[in-house]
């Protein structure tokens, strides 16, 4: 919920998400206020996502975010239980069901490997941890708290690589990208590092080069 | 949040909200899903609002709904405190001044007089009035609760007519309308009533009879 | 929070509780209103459990409920996540963590056998499992969905039979208590059915019948 | 919730508080955890008060605090919506009606002038102002804001001097006192000043000495 990054801003920064994707042929995605979902999917080919739905189906719900309304207008997926909008645990359940109906993919964030868990219990296609104390902050991940990935790799998967964990916080650099993944994660999730970038372009194209080929 | 009333059926039922306000020359408002404020804004020129916007700044909070966002994607007001999304009182207070902030109308839901009053100590631009007890049910206001609107407009506004209140529950037709009108509320809104008739505009039309020249 | 269960009358139950205990020889617990535990567990040599605990620490929160504070008025555990009473899945894991650290035993309700797996994965003593379908209504689980329980302990334990998973609702009489443990439960939460019932010794005697020995 | 305000603690400093209350004439209530209301109202004979209650009524409310419950364990009023347990304006309303029913005193919270104003639209007994500014820190109301007392007592009121507003928050010594009574307020709460006070008598008799004979 950047200026940087709502309407008219939400269109430009996705094109330059677009642009770094189409360049690096890496996969980028971009997670939009809900008012801006049609307008951005409207204007980039890159997919877009929700950042939060909530457990609501058809009916007297005024005031919340309906699953199919975000589909219906371009969205392909959405966070979940992100650490600025976490959710009770039964409505959890429910708002993945939801997803998962609609078709939604669901990324869902967890503040710890255990919570991380937790979650995995669900059917969920993927887990964004996010250490509280690294969110936007300035500690890289992969040089402070690199454990955290190791640790949630094997709680969520049972294995040492897998295609379910993302890094949700400490990532500054293409060398903490490349660490996430060497540790077993499949993807990063970044905000405030590009909509706060004076040159985001710059950093999402350095972010990029840490991704594997 | 009904399947009527939501991405592609948002559209269609503001164009037929749109035609009925043009041929009775009465005022009708959208409030629609965050989704779809751009979508249906972009295509319909009667208002726009949202049913909800949170009380947050620009900032780190994904999640949540700016009202910067739905303002840039054409809403020109909100619903407040639905009885679908009710709101802590501080922060009913703060996202109030976070509207007011950004210049959207607010119309603020209550659901009886005396919270229709306490909503009134802050800077609002309109209360509308949800006796929980008529919320989509069958019974009209006008017959079953009058008293519920008079108590109202005098509770709010400290007088017998006044440009403040909207009897939120209870409307089922023209006569309701005009009898809202009569004691002493400037509109109404509906939702189940249009959004699940077989004819909406039939209904609107039906509705909009009730209004005063 | 029935009239039959708090203040003096929390006392008057506990001790038909006590009573059935001793009587039986099998280990009954009430857990009740906070501001009964002192008098209560003043009252009774049976466990005395809160019904909640808040996941705060010492500090500024009034109006919450501290683990210590509990904890030092005799109570020795703590429900949590009751189906009345669920909490955000972040706020879960830290509560759980409080009552660990304040050494209160925790048990942790879920709506589900899924959810159950959810939150077995945190430090937690023993998981109840209320099937909504089924709370303070009039159907048995061991009839109606005697697989629910199976699940839950698979879910939960891993294996078989276990002493983690409590049956939350759907508990009748003494043959839905007997089938609950032979489907590998280690325990049973009763609440209207034993506060509602105008002989709650014959009930309580009744369901403990159904514990073996 | 302070390790100096809880379980056997909360009897002592409670005791402290009878004790000043007695030599000094001054009204003094407490406020305690839930789990602490019936073991301090046995031990003293100065008013209990509950820190908060939640709305439900007699029922399967597992977790919540009942009106009903507080007050059979010896609590004669209740504090809401403070400012670390803020409540929805409609759960507000309902639970000033609890407490009116079950023959609670009331002090709601409001955050500042307006929301007073708010609150003064129901049935309360007394509004206690807290600005967010003030709380915890070491700035006295009475020289930093003084025009928040005189602003709140003219909303809450409509006069220049009442007996419904309280300070809480910004209370440091009995100047500060003297001065909020002298600016229209009818007493003080504090909580921090006192609980960590490594001598709380003095801290009290410093207090309650700026009090009106």
């Amino acid at each position: 919920a950047y200026k940087t990054s709502i309407g008219k801003n939400a269109v430009k920064l996705a094109k330059i998400c677009e642009k770094v994707s189409q360049e690096t042929g890496k996969n980028i995605v971009v997670a939009v206020q809900p008012s801006d979902i049609f307008r951005v999917s409207e204007s980039v080919s890159i997919p877009v996502f929700a950042q939060h739905i909530d457990e609501v189906e058809y009916g007297s719900y005024t005031g919340s975010v309906l699953a199919e309304a975000v589909k219906d207008n371009g969205a392909i997926g959405t966070l979940l239980n992100h650490s600025e909008k976490r959710l009770r645990l039964d409505i959890l359940e429910k708002t993945i069901e939801r997803a998962n109906n609609t078709g939604l993919i669901t990324v869902v964030c967890a503040n710890d490997p255990v919570a991380g868990k937790a979650i995995s219990a669900f059917n969920v296609d993927f887990v964004a941890i996010e250490p509280p104390e690294l969110i936007g902050g300035d500690v890289s991940v992969s040089t402070a708290k690199p454990e955290v990935i190791t640790e949630s790799v094997y709680k969520v998967c049972d294995c040492a690589v897998c295609d379910k964990v993302i890094v949700g916080a400490g990532i500054k650099n293409s060398s903490d990208v490349r660490r996430a993944i060497e540790l077993g994660a499949c993807g990063v999730l970044v905000a405030s590092g590009v909509t706060k970038a004076s040159n985001p372009e710059l950093v999402l194209k350095e972010l990029a080069g840490g991704l594997l080929e």
